[in-house]
């Protein structure tokens, strides 16, 4: 078997790429194509016999044949929310144009493949009921948002025509992400963990008080495996699924930060708001009802020790305190 | 106050030029352009010296300066959904790909133009309530749907961002369409009305019992100005607002046929039942619930008698019998 990750040298990516090597899938997997706009990192990665790094434009390397022979896609690369704000080109041209051009290419294969598509909370926004369920209509109050519904809705409409196996998945703001900051409005909450655990000051941009709806690389990485391994009969509608996750106030994510690694290392995160990211971070929904994902065995983090835990477990290097 | 029409000499685009040219609106009407992939055919129309026609491919006119000073624009063009049904590609490129360029040449105006988008009822289907309302969730089963549906997203965050000031209007199917039939596959609701008064036979591609929402052509045109007149404020939400409309079964329509113009009128109707049709149609939502669009003062047509006696009072010269 044959599978491409886009966005393939990105966070997730990496992480998505370990998992599928372990073959937790039925069938082994013989090749793994990482494509991404940035270069592969990952030393265990790159060693890997199995695993061909693609660098560039993921429009171009379409044209260039890298759906060849492949069997099932994950397309996780996109622009980022902070970065599809300040440039609805941008957006418009990594988020739509390059997802257009993917599925006009599994067209052209001889067998539809499955293809597992990394949608988001973004989607919603505006009036909302208090709990989001599947059904809930989506109304994004970004361009992040609005870019990823209208995936969703090629998607949808290219596995309706028998083009492609899609399935949508919404994952809620995975945190802890380790590495450098990226241009996500949802990054701090990352940051106010990942810089005091090492050592470094860090800023929570939006009022403490603020619910967010997150999950753990671990839990979104099983999240993007069931939907890629469940038939389409037990997936059911094409509407996208929303993933489980935690429903946190910002307020808990330092307090378990203090709990676990003391009071000294928790006060180096200092609120200083900033009006985009709570604009964009505070119209997200942060309570779910996932009957669906749980309905497939899908879970998310208990608490949010368990998260904190998770990043110090997988990430020991980048704890220095 | 310069307008432009996209589909201008379209059927309805063309009911819409008539309305507007009475200057129903607030400030005189000085420019009307009339857009169009088929050349203007109404001779009143074509001798009004505020009417300018443009016929071509609407990417390229845009780009050749359409826009040029518009304070105001209809979004009507479109492929139809018996159209995109059968190639997906005509749909996108006629659909969504136009729509992009529109928007994007709206954003180089030096004041964002008023834009009215006419969506459809299409973008509902799958599991639905039994009644819709604006918040229902669209899960369209057609690519006509599938891309009404993405293009009121882009309108709605290009309004959020400020490029242009957007509405988004889903019109019932409108009934009676006068001259041919095209290939929208709700086209025969007009036809099991026209071709009998017209003294022809008509084929009803669906079983009667199915259930449409409908309008008629004077309800649309004042729906879409009526969306067009209205504040930001008054109009509310981004959300697209379905129109108000009559639920009626198919035999209904046959039944209005008969009390209208006869029983021998009425018996030119023939069953003959089209998958695809009945699948597209059948699928789409015939119930809804539109408290925002009355609260404009919207209203629809009352009886299937009503839409049957405005369709010969507005055309007598199509009525034979």
């Amino acid at each position: 078997m044959k599978i491409l990750i886009t966005g393939g040298a990105g966070f997730l990516g990496q992480r998505l790429a370990h998992a599928l090597l372990k073959n937790v899938q039925k069938q082994p997997l013989t090749e793994l194509v990482l494509a991404d706009i940035a270069p592969l990192r990952d030393a265990a990665l790159v060693a890997d016999r199995r695993v061909r790094s693609v660098t560039g434009d993921l429009a171009q390397q379409l044209t260039d044949g890298l759906l060849h022979g492949v069997d099932g896609v994950f397309h996780l690369a996109a622009a980022v929310s902070g970065e599809c704000e300040a440039d609805i080109d941008v957006g418009l041209r990594t988020n739509l144009d390059s997802t257009r051009v993917l599925l006009d290419t599994c067209r052209t294969l001889s067998k539809p493949p499955r293809l597992v598509f990394s949608s988001s909370l973004a989607v919603f926004g505006g009036t909302m009921p208090t709990v989001i369920a599947d059904y809930t209509l989506p109304q994004p109050q970004n361009s992040y948002g609005t870019q990823k519904f209208i995936c969703e809705q090629l998607i949808a409409d290219y596995t309706r025509k028998g083009y492609i196996d899609g399935r949508n998945v919404r994952l809620p703001t995975v945190t802890v992400r380790p590495g450098k900051p990226n241009k996500a409005a949802s990054g701090f909450m990352s940051g106010i963990i990942r810089e005091p655990l090492a050592g470094a000051d860090a800023i929570c941009p939006v009022d403490p008080a603020t619910g967010v709806w997150i999950t753990s690389p671990r839990f979104a990485v099983a999240g993007l495996i069931a939907a890629y391994q469940t038939s389409q009969e037990q997936w059911g509608s094409r509407t996208a699924m929303n993933l489980p996750g935690l429903s946190v106030r910002v307020a808990e994510i330092i307090e378990a930060l203090r709990r676990s690694a003391g009071a000294t290392v928790a006060a180096r995160v200092r609120v200083e708001i900033d009006e985009t990211i709570s604009n964009i971070v505070g119209g997200w929904p942060w309570r779910f009802d996932t009957a669906r994902a749980r309905a497939l065995g899908l879970s998310g983090p208990l608490t949010m020790d368990d998260l904190v835990a998770e990043y110090v477990a997988d990430y020991p290097a980048a704890v220095s305190t």
